[in-house]
């Protein structure tokens, strides 16, 4: 059972763990590098601005991946809590810095709690913004028992559903379906910039629904493409040398040459492969009707 | 006042502009090369399914990019119509096709109302489906008075807003705002393909809203994607140029390199420029926080 917890760091994420678990009568300790933001949450209902005498049960490292590491190591030379855990969306990284450097491994349990999206800051903290939500664990071979049990508990507490994973594996896999797709979203958002003001007069729901997540923050943005810059870097070659393909075909049907049915087999390959793999997800059915 | 009217192609838009003309008292003609196509449509109300003796007020040609200049010309060799429209979304190359084929080119004005989406066919039509959207007409230096008057009224008819607007600048712009995201949408769907079975468990509202478009009707891409071709390529080809600058910055922070500083600064001056791009449209509002 987790009675007290501290949140390091009272962004969008720290500052709903933090709502979550007071609401279900959680001391919660909440700390933040900007006093504004930990008063910001505190006000809320977050949690409370003063500091634990004991250790807490769980402390909740909510901070930038690059800065997980370090913070944690000086958490646990502190012995502020029994068990730990972060919620950053790169989990190798971090998990090797402490490994490597934090005095108590076994006591560490990474995190990654699949929710926020384009808003951030304590104001936009929400006690329900996990709930229903996938959120990762990865545990490492020195993660002991009590670690897990707690990560558990946390991830219960907040109303989702605990997904155990390599470390690894959650890199790659959210290369693809997270910083990949935000890479992109900027990308397409750019195209923006000094175009005629009529432009935006013919944005519909298609292009805000492709680019919302690009209004992120763009020092944590940066710091978690940088962080997993590798896997990354894998998604945007492959799909790189679809582009490059696709791009050769549209040149081919501007210029009306005789490679034209070329051309169109490749616009409609690209688009049957968009198709078949949106099919792997649950719950997508192409061409299905709306609900009426 | 429109009081009679044809759709010829009832799709997702020709029923939903049915059901939205019907609801307002308007006789509607059905027509569609798939009969079964036809048939849905009027059996949700759309219209009925004989032809009319005299010509309608309005013939609204719902049809792909590519088949709208002979169909369009064929429906005024039978002078089916007093004024003519159709609701592509690429406007250049059907209007000339119109100019140089049909044998009454003053009849017509393009049109392009600004909906639909990743559903398709008559029974995902909705009376609504226009409803505050923007509805763009392109009216040419040979189209008359009755024809821009009537494609006013069917814009009011459906509850859209009308924008008048040159046929290349719309398709120019409409190629930055839906026809690249689609793409892109379709580019990033596709790298699930052959992915392990987790993955989809790590796929949130981010990955689901930046693919949602990708689930359109492949043929009707292909057709929209090649009938637009040119400005299509260039806004994908700008999107590649930045693409290969944040590659190379992401195998530079992969590779632990001593570009490190710069590499991260590539990362946030593309984060920021998406950020800068959204900033543009209304209502866009970075950093905001959700309403509670």
């Amino acid at each position: 059972m987790i009675r007290t917890m501290a949140v390091i760091g009272t962004g969008l994420i720290g500052t709903s763990i933090g709502l979550a678990a007071s609401q279900q009568g959680v001391i919660v300790y909440l700390a933040d590098r900007d006093e504004n933001h930990a008063a910001a949450a505190a006000a809320l209902g977050a949690g409370r601005l003063d500091s634990s005498r004991e250790p807490v049960d769980l402390a909740v490292i909510a901070v930038p991946p690059s800065d997980v590491g370090p913070v944690l190591a000086d958490q646990q030379r502190r012995r502020s809590a029994l068990s730990y855990t972060d919620v950053a969306s790169v989990k190798h990284g971090p998990q090797r810095h402490v490994l490597d450097h934090a005095p108590e491994p076994s006591r560490y349990v990474g995190g990654h709690p699949l929710a926020g999206g384009e808003c951030s800051g304590p104001l936009a903290g929400r006690a329900d913004l996990f709930r229903g939500q996938t959120w990762v664990l990865t545990p490492s071979p020195q993660t002991d028992d009590a670690a897990l049990e707690r990560g558990l508990q946390l991830v219960a507490l907040c109303g989702a559903t605990p997904v155990l994973m390599d470390s690894l594996a959650h890199d790659e896999r959210i290369a693809l379906t997270s910083h990949a797709p935000h890479v992109m979203a900027s990308l397409l958002a750019a195209r923006l910039i000094g175009r005629p003001s009529e432009v935006p007069t013919l944005v519909g729901k298609g292009f805000r629904d492709t680019t919302r997540i690009a209004l992120g923050r763009s020092p944590l943005w940066a710091d978690i493409l940088a962080a997993n810059a590798e896997p990354v870097a894998a998604v945007l070659a492959d799909l790189q040398e679809d582009l490059s393909r696709l791009l050769a075909a549209l040149n081919e049907l501007a210029a009306g040459g005789p490679a034209e049915m070329a051309g169109m087999k490749t616009l409609t390959d690209v688009l049957d492969r968009g198709i078949a793999g949106l099919a792997a997800l649950p719950d997508t059915r192409p061409d299905a009707p709306t609900a009426r």
